[in-house]
């Protein structure tokens, strides 16, 4: 028996939106910390990785450790009959072969009932290990989608290179190059337009723009977007989901090999 | 000789939107209680009928019965062409082929006339006899397009059953279920809001959701929708306009016979 | 050496939205005076002619009269990537094949810079002469872009008809024929609402609307629109960008010489 009622039901539906362009099917892991989920994208070159704790929810039952394998296309069309306002209920029985999700309005004056079949996906959990990151920058996330759409009209990779003045985002593509450099600025009026780094030691890293631009569909999620970057593992871009959880993308570096790639290499 | 003078021209705009996609062609029938409209649509199931009473406008001359058929794409056009602030006027020449839409901005600066050809259409007059329904449900335009239009991203036909306690609008498709329901509800603060469920007996029919979508393009007249049902006649959808009228919309239930779907006739 | 710092950098945003539909690649030229462009559309029958004077740039150093052809398609994704209240510096050195336009934003904590490459293209500098034109219509711009899309639903061509009480716009096609008369009207609450004729003799020209819908891509440069009109010469639409220049659109008139057609020639 499972029952996971979250008052802030848009939280759910922003989330799903978040990845199902990402994602197409893959496994919610309910357990009595909480709701989480991880997965490849499609072309298996990016990783998600999904928590909203149970503490997050109003009401939080789990009897037991379960995986409900979906289709996150097909969910995402049921989320989206939710109202923005509407609490969100995430049922399921023991041995059934479908989850139900429960839309109540602020007023009770309308309940929806949605019943989607659930399906077999094979997936193996990988374990993340904690590590150290050569930097970590923490930007508004709406900047940072700004800028990756910026880019994506001029080029297919950025270049992001951080030293402790700044963060550097660069292309170059057919029709010419771009560099748009933004310093590190704390003293700001609202705390989530702060662009705060904190390095070890400078980095300078080559992704593909096509992700990136995919990751920054969690910027209704969050104000501020979190990216962590070392030259010997994937980048993270995290998302925080209000007080309760996270969305984390994973994506390798390209390693870059010919000689004019590396004269684009930027100087912050 | 007909020339007919509205002042809230936004509601003549509002009528042909509602319409125009469902019906092709029809003639609009003048006489000297007002201006009135019967068509089917182009597949033959459904029947739209609009009537804005003399009453309603500014200025109203008829002098004898006219009828005038009318391509409802192109008198689209021209009302497009019409500030939704403009008082709009229709004229008509006794034997004329040719009708005009007049548009007048509010300060009189702008005057604009649109002449369009008119056309022979054959048409039946049906007689709608008055009927008792055993249901009548009165609820918000918006809510009842928003469940048309979520239910209609699941399955491609709608049950709606109705008790004492309220309507449910239930579909279900390849993806899984969805069932809604609205309980009556009379105490709101606006009267608009409400949902308001006059009963004789439980009724519960089963109809296709493109065009009940088709229909909620009428929401803009009016804050509320009457859908009155009974087993033995169509589905009246009526959207009133203003204090002059209604454009109501006619569609007979599908027979449900195979036992799966009956397995989805819904308790409210 | 060029360097133009214009700090409300969302107008050279808006000239290119204005005319990078109407011309593909262009010579902008630059002198001690102004940045200016003339450039005919690709079908060679509009002429575009852009002028934005020195003293509207915050800094202009312009060494030596430059000529720099770019791809306004190109130069117009660059720009999109400038925010709106960016302040937007052009870079040229001598001899370089590139351009470099700067973005800065506000605060300053945002500096991009975008690297374009220059094209060799021909074109002829056409001297335009002053001259005498038989009627000059200042009008809203946003109502003269509403009058050439709405017509434009109905017919291809336009037919503006000046005499001293307004300006008549008449179109016709195969759906009917459409006529607006716009009244002289100098006593509005504000200026930029003012219809205002100035004639000399009454004039009525006809013109392709395609190509004016075009123009009417500049209506977010200005609140008011200049149309010039004469018999023997091109009217002439143009847009002022706040203090320091405009932009002109010229458009040969079409000569009418079937008899249907002058049946459309418009009394206003």
């Amino acid at each position: 028996m499972l029952e996971l009622r979250l008052v802030q039901g848009s939280l759910l539906k922003k989330v799903l939106e978040a990845i199902k362009d990402l994602v197409n099917d893959a496994n919610f892991d309910c357990s009595s910390s909480g709701f989480s989920l991880q997965a490849m994208d499609s072309s298996h070159v990016a990783l998600v990785a999904l928590l909203l704790r149970a503490e997050g929810f109003e009401h939080y039952r789990c009897d037991r450790n379960t995986s409900m394998g979906m289709n996150l296309g097909n969910m995402s069309k049921m989320l989206k009959c939710a109202g923005n306002d509407d609490i969100i209920t995430i049922k399921g029985d023991d041995g059934s072969d479908t989850v139900t999700f429960m839309f109540e309005s602020p007023t009770q004056d309308k309940i929806a009932d949605f019943e989607m079949k659930l399906m077999d996906i094979d997936s193996e959990h990988l374990g993340i290990p904690e590590a150290e990151y050569q930097a970590i920058v923490t930007m508004p996330s709406s900047e940072f989608a700004r800028i990756c759409k910026d880019l994506a009209s001029i080029g297919d990779t950025v270049v992001i290179s951080v030293t402790k003045e700044g963060v550097k985002f660069s292309t170059r593509g057919d029709i010419g190059t771009a560099n748009i450099v933004l310093r590190q600025n704390t003293t700001v009026d609202k705390p989530e337009d702060a662009t705060v780094i904190e390095m070890n030691e400078p980095v300078s890293l080559t992704f593909a723009l096509r992700y990136m631009n995919s990751f920054t569909k969690a910027t209704s999620l969050s104000n501020t977007v979190k990216i962590s970057l070392s030259s010997e593992l994937p980048v993270v871009v995290e998302y925080k989901i209000a007080e309760m959880g996270y969305v984390r993308f994973y994506l390798a570096p390209k390693i870059e090999e010919d000689e004019d790639e590396n004269e684009t290499k930027p100087k912050v």
